[in-house]
């Protein structure tokens, strides 16, 4: 008999994963979704982003009564007052968060149960883009590591096959190493 | 006289700034950052990131005494419980954050007062790729667009050169417009 555990692996409800994979595969155009943010800046290198709607699955969603806030800002050395990581910061959590939900969903998915997961980023910046100082040094990442430790109840082949499709399906870590066509305009 | 308005506009630190570019043009090596972030895995779509310190103008930062801890989650329609945004929504807010604080401290520089600015991202993905459904989808945004409301003490040609320079120098649009070299190791 099934028990909870195996119902959701990693706290990942498989049912519902095989049905969206189900429900897309009949309607494609239920994948398209459109994610939205807006930044309010409150002096200072200090901003806060509200993110609540955003549509997708063939509906505006619903799910979420507040809107999350989060806010970005520097420390002292850029300048900053400290009252939160700074964007490039905020960028490495994103990829660190991507990659955690990617590998818990894909194992689940294996039936590879995790006991632990644990990811660091790290990436280095040339400062003198940003400054406008040097035309030849890029504002962003000259590059970013990842290490990823993955203490799963799988021989390590499986494992290593999952951190393999991980990687070739991780929405942000696709969203650094390609670009990316973003547009900017003034309202 | 000097006010302290004209000492921080924009509450930027503009003697700070100057000492800071004038640092570095004498000793490049001190615009040598990396940042770092660890993200732990919490069951399900849900993840957390501490970030502290980092290395930048030639030390260790200590200025942080607490990490920051950031939250990563989905909504249910993606198989989450909505205890946080999502890693691509996250990428956003990264993104808007990166744009605020550059109008922000270039506007300082320029000596152009902001009265407001407001910063709205929509990005656009497709399930497909995440999901592993097809492998001409790229799993991350197939595009972004960014809407800016800059409200500031200054004729409008003076704005928009504002903002091209920010568009040229953001860490984070630099990050997203241009490939960004990963490495991923398992440990």
């Amino acid at each position: 008999m099934s028990t909870t555990t195996e119902l959701t692996p990693n706290g990942v409800d498989v049912a519902q994963l095989v049905q969206t994979v189900e429900a897309i595969s009949a309607d494609p155009s239920l994948a398209a979704f459109r994610f939205r943010a807006r930044n309010t800046w409150l002096g200072g290198a200090r901003s806060r982003t509200a993110i609540q709607g955003f549509w997708g699955a063939g509906a505006e969603d619903t799910s979420r009564s507040e809107p999350f806030l989060l806010e970005g800002d520097e420390p002292p050395v850029l300048l900053g007052d400290n009252h939160a990581p700074n964007a490039v910061e905020i960028v490495l959590h994103a990829l660190a968060s991507c990659l955690a939900v990617g590998l818990a969903y894909n194992a689940a998915a294996r039936g590879i149960e995790l006991r632990a997961l644990e990811i660091d980023v790290e990436g280095e910046l040339d400062l003198h883009g940003f400054l406008g100082l040097a035309d030849d040094v890029r504002p962003g990442y000259s590059g970013v590591q990842v290490t990823c430790r993955v203490d799963g109840d799988a021989p390590d082949d499986q494992i290593a096959e999952l951190c393999d499709h991980v990687e070739r399906t991780s929405p942000v870590l696709d969203i650094l190493r390609h670009p990316v066509a973003v547009t900017l305009v003034r309202d």
